[in-house]
């Protein structure tokens, strides 16, 4: 960077540490400011251009001017909330449900994953007449006081919930599927067990399908058969949170779908509106119907018309881009080209994901993982090439682009990354 | 109504329940479809016009053309998340932090009025390592789950949390502002005691200080001065929620300061960004520094691109357009001539606001208040003037427009609801 830049740089964090305090981090040892983004790409103040293998809430691209027009027009027309009956909202919540299988019928709306995740667990918790919940042991949910209680990723300084407990997500080298399955679903009956012999009683298991901050795990499909059978068994809520997984990210429209799973509840939200703040909670009719004669719940800007229209334009066009299937494929080509690396290389291993949602482990031989991870991180990010970490220690390196991501992207990023371990060897 | 249009009503709000569920209301007997706003002016999809006075998120008019346009252009560059370093949001951040007072130096972004004071608590009980929360017997502070259990006037349905105590909002219709404030911070130190006793401790007074869902009680000005100081005695903070009363609503740019407060954390939302879903908690530095140097906290779409822009613009409008004055202006020849109205009905009585934030309770002798005002709101829709209700049993005609409304938009509803009442009497 030149100096000028470098200058401008610690000012913009300086200002930023003293107007907004520590909890706003920046994500690379360089941070970058960016100004302006198209499809895949975001440019910094000097024109610098970055490929973006990390945003997954601009799903159909940055800037994507379908949706754009559909935010200024309706914008310019009105912007007011859910209590005024209105058609856009209905013929969306036609179209998403269709989507989610027939089990799936109502729908409310948010302006968040995490407000999302917390009215799914209102919802069960007062269908059950129970409290306790289950998550995976390095799950991350949200931000809410409810949500982050059940958020164990967030690190001890923030307390688990009363009556959350904690279960092994599966392993994700483990050859055998009927055994992972299993041994969660027998995890999760002992913290059922747990729950019902201090009072909580068991409402829900709140899973992500893709474990996305437990180090992401898509395979083997199906493997969580089992343990939505286990909650059936205990009388419990399935709640899928599909914050992450939703909306085409891997490679079908829900991550759900591909474990072949019947959630009683749904929830999404980043991809939804492409960056505008829209999110829901989709579930079987007679939980939203019950929670809804019994509870006053009015969301101000869930569902606004604003908000729907960029989501109804985020649904046209994954339809028509194809986008569902452009993850799939171009997510297959990148775990390809991923594997060829990582047989060159012994500081990258345990290719894995489903469409484009995409990991592997940093790994150094009697050294530190998550260490690794950062300096490809860093040396990426060098290469103007922008991917994430994830996992327990942040070993995992995180590749989730928009989903516009082309084949011609995935070898640049493949190339670059063949760079970095270059340096690393 | 034409049959048509009521037949196309109906089917409309079949399918709402059909999709949506019960949860999701309306607001008058019958129900509008609402296509377009402009102004203070709404428009349902046969063209007819209505006046609202209802609606306090659009603060500065429905599609005002300046907020439009920056959310227009905005979308068009970059919409992303506060993990990249970004100057907008600290000029932003910079400008509504000088509105509030030197004693607040720090700001956090999230999505939601309810998002913001949910993070308040989380601040609150993180500072003082306690767990008890006192709001008033009718308070309304959001939808979360942690938020709606301290939220009474959600009715018996949400219980109330395990820490949460509730005090009584001072009475209108006292004349002694010392012996109103002093009463409630008696209450207040009983409850604090009473949290005490049971192990909770207490963390935090929360309250809007118009009383929102109390029946909108603005005066005496200074009456919560002894209410805050019985709150720093007991080693708790004061969070002032400005989710209703902030940006000018009140006369003044924000609720505590009409009391003389010092709030340690402020939360905003609903006029924020004139519909964009966009809300602040801000507070004392050392109370955000320590919960961000300890706790993770990331709000995607909090503080992203377009949500700041929209945020700026709408303060762009309240200063050039001198919202604040013409809140009190207006507010005050409002109040005047409901005074007169009230002087010649025996339905109407006690009128009081602050800016445009404005009361009056239905009554009957004898009879049910709720009745006189769920009258007089939808004799006011029959009018084309669009209103609410609020307080304990819905006695209560809440008057809450756009910011922009005029002293002709005034006399508009002064003379649709004198025609009300004098179908009433």
């Amino acid at each position: 960077m030149a100096p000028d830049a470098e200058d401008r740089l610690s000012r913009l964090l300086a200002r930023r540490r003293a107007l907004l305090g520590p909890v706003y981090r920046t994500f690379y040892e360089r941070p970058i400011e960016i100004v302006r983004g198209e499809g895949v790409h975001l440019f910094d103040r000097d024109g610098t251009e970055y490929l973006d293998a990390y945003n997954n809430v601009p799903a159909v691209g940055h800037a994507h001017p379908r949706v754009v027009a559909a935010v200024a027009d309706q914008a310019g027309r009105l912007n007011t909330n859910t209590r005024y009956p209105a058609e856009p909202i209905l013929d969306y919540a036609e179209r998403v449900l269709g989507t989610l299988g027939a089990h799936l019928d109502h729908v409310m709306f948010t302006c968040s994953g995490s407000e999302s995740n917390d009215l799914a667990l209102r919802i069960a918790r007062f269908w059950t007449g129970k409290a306790g919940v289950v998550v995976t042991v390095n799950a991350y949910h949200g931000v809410t006081a409810a949500v982050a209680e059940a958020s164990p990723s967030l690190g001890p300084a923030v307390a688990p919930g009363p009556s959350v407990r904690t279960v092994l997500p599966p392993v994700p080298t483990a050859e055998d599927a009927e055994a992972q399955g299993e041994r969660m679903a027998a995890e999760l009956r002992s913290a059922i067990a747990a729950l019902e012999a201090d009072g909580a009683g068991f409402a829900a298991l709140l899973v992500d399908s893709i474990f996305s901050s437990d180090g992401i795990i898509p395979d083997p499909i199906g493997f969580l058969r089992p343990v939505a059978e286990a909650v059936r068994a205990a009388g419990g809520l399935l709640i899928a949170d599909e914050v992450q997984a939703g909306f085409g990210r891997t490679g079908g429209m829900w991550g759900f779908q591909r474990h072949r799973l019947e959630p009683d509840l749904v929830t999404m939200g980043k991809p939804m509106g492409n960056g505008m703040p829209v999110a829901a909670v989709a579930g079987r009719a007679e939980l939203l119907d019950r929670f809804g004669r019994e509870i006053r719940y009015f969301n101000t800007f869930g569902g606004s018309s604003v908000s729907v229209a960029a989501a109804a334009a985020v649904l046209d066009v994954i339809q028509d881009e194809g986008l569902v299937e452009n993850a799939a494929d171009v997510g297959a080509h990148l775990r390809d080209g991923l594997e060829t690396l990582v047989a060159g290389s012994p500081m990258l291993r345990d290719v894995r994901g489903a469409g484009l949602f995409v990991a592997a482990d940093g790994f150094a031989p009697g050294g530190d993982p998550a260490e690794v991870a950062s300096r490809i991180l860093n040396g990426l990010r060098d290469r103007r090439v922008l991917v994430g970490t994830t996992g327990k220690r942040g070993e995992v390196i995180k590749i989730r682009p928009p989903l516009v991501f082309a084949r011609a992207d995935a070898d640049r990023l493949l190339e670059a990354l063949g760079e970095v371990l270059g340096t690393l060897a």
